[in-house]
């Protein structure tokens, strides 16, 4: 099977408006707003054979294919998504979707507030998972969408998958949990903390009212990106890519970039710094922080658990510190507890967090095979 | 014994002024400078049993002891030097140095050039751990001390009592190197580059000739402490000490302080920014990233490690990541190969980096019987 016949091709993304208010954990409502989303594949005429694919921190709708023939990259999940691929678009309709508070295409701080007529900015009210879960479950009626076959998610991804389980067991099929936590740790806080107070502190920020202003806090996103990707990398597989490496293969006594690890951080940091909305970055980090689906239960995990219905892929990988395997088997000793079935993969990686978006052989193997039973299910 | 007995009592800061120019890794040369320093207890007659204390990235010369009577704060190493304390000013004369290049009475960009009568600033050269050991050296010399009953330090402290026991064979009797690292890995290297590009991206640091603006880049300061702080302490430690706990006991839905550990991380920050120098805090960095002692001997520590004739003690604590007991073998390992002696304990610990500067009894009874021994060489 060549490259091609495994790709989806040219994709285009489509525009959901809702004008039904949205009713947000805050207690905040939002009056109206759009969904940005792309799908792949055919649905059944029975509507059995959807996947949602929940994005992470900086992700988004464009999860495979390419817009134009001469796109550079493909979609973020292009590897995992597509014909052959274990998430099967010859078997599967899979639906990609931008989150609300996001900065690609659905409502936003950067989008216009119809109210006021300038960009929400500090106004946006702050958004949490369970809120995004909610407005998934509108694109989907509309879509025609009663039950998805699963709802797929890595990282901040895998929390959506977990509430979705929580919030719609009728809805949900299989939940595939990957790289993912029941709830941030302390440090896990802490690290978000100084990525939120470098864009807070940052001088351009001007109170999250920057774009007026015609400004970024560009130095505050770059920070927080450059540790961002420490927090994904490994200190192991960081070492084996770029050790102490130095650019020009000597000491400079400066403070220009020396080490090749800086150079590949602020190139990531400017990179991102180019085009990621600072408002957006900062409720991304809070929806992570406020997720603990435990909390609605008196903070029992096994309690909330037990409303979910749907079967359960977790997968955790070994040099992820980010989001630890030991967070995982917390999950699923909790989902043992409810007496759901749950399937664990801890997999060998060298490659961190960062490796729910890659292709180690035991991770696409494990998807593969959880897939393949799914899609049968669906043609039963 | 009551607290008073085993405290140095009240001490007080000396200066010595060197005349003779210092010349530097880098190339450039110091024409004249000052270190700051302390001593406890008395130098024997045959000035064999004195022990230097070298500080790590915020520490300096104020070891043990208080000012002033009602002083709040003793020495930073207060707990492990005194009389009856592991390291025991009734048998050890005791010397604490503040380094070239720091910013609490050393010779250090914030001091004046007497050349240009205006700070250092951006001018004042990049300094190396084998610089502040050729400085302590002379430091030494004044002081009418040959060798060295021991050299002791924590983290970077640690690396210079590795660097004097290669160095100066002859003027070191006892190396102890505690949550320290032969060199740093790409994941070191990278969180110190996120901190020095949060100062030097500050648009208050003026390029590092700040003083002459009246200003302090205290937003590049604070987030440079607050990572730090996260890389000092454990996960786990961090989960005990402050978990999900939030400060109003309720999410508030906004970006203002809200969980006991984002206040904590605020509150050292702002703290640290207060008075700690940021062209001391860019330097201390980079001498951390360019200690490798195995550089000059074709990257073979083994090789470096041949020249000592000292005796190591070498310590890591099993819940630091940022020098983690890992990093620690692999110098146990060289030091084995060179046929070194080395005595190695690897102590079980919650606190994470900062252990080294903590009580854990495991860790103080390794100190104390270790330096039980040198005493009585030293008095043998």
């Amino acid at each position: 099977m060549s490259t091609n016949d495994t790709s989806v091709g040219l994709v285009r993304a489509e525009h959901a408006d809702f004008e039904t208010p949205l009713d947000l954990a805050s207690g905040s409502q939002l009056p109206a707003y759009t969904l940005v989303y792309e799908t792949y594949g055919t649905l059944n005429p029975d509507g059995r054979n959807a996947i949602l694919i929940c994005h992470a921190l900086s992700g988004h709708h464009h999860v495979a294919g390419r817009y134009r023939e001469d796109d550079k990259a493909a979609g973020w999940w292009d590897n995992m998504v597509g014909p052959g691929k274990p998430i099967d678009t010859r078997r599967f309709f899979v639906v990609g979707v931008n989150n609300l508070g996001g900065c690609h295409g659905s409502t936003g701080p950067s989008s216009i507030n119809p109210t006021t007529g300038v960009p929400w900015g500090s106004s946006f009210p702050v958004v949490t998972v369970p809120d995004w879960v909610t407005a998934q479950a509108r694109l989907a009626d509309r879509l025609g969408i009663d039950r998805w076959a699963a709802v797929i998610g890595g990282s901040l991804g895998g929390m959506q998958a977990l509430q979705w389980a929580i919030n719609h067991p009728q809805r949900v099929a299989h939940a595939l949990v990957i790289a993912s936590a029941p709830r941030l740790s302390a440090q896990n806080i802490a690290f978000n903390d100084v990525a939120r107070q470098a864009i807070l502190t940052d001088p351009d920020f001007h109170g999250g009212d920057f774009y007026a202003q015609g400004m970024v806090p560009r130095r505050g996103l770059r920070l927080a990106r450059m540790l961002g990707h420490i927090t994904y990398l490994s200190d192991d597989g960081m070492g084996e890519k770029f050790g102490r490496m130095l650019r020009s293969g000597e000491y400079k006594f400066g403070y220009d970039v020396e080490f090749e690890i800086e150079s590949y951080l602020r190139y990531q940091g400017d990179k991102f710094s180019d085009y990621f909305d600072a408002n957006t970055y900062l409720l991304m980090t809070k929806a992570l922080d406020y997720f603990d689906p435990a909390k609605d239960y008196g903070g029992d995990l096994v309690a909330a658990l037990q409303r979910a219905t749907a079967n359960f892929l977790v997968a955790s990988f070994t040099s992820d510190w980010r989001f630890s395997p030991e967070r995982s088997r917390e999950l699923v000793k909790a989902l043992i507890a409810a007496d759901r079935h749950v399937v664990y993969g801890e997999i060998e990686s060298v490659h961190g967090h960062d490796a729910f978006l890659m292709t180690d052989p035991p991770y696409v193997d494990l998807m593969r095979t959880y897939l393949a039973r799914v899609a049968e299910e669906v043609n039963a």
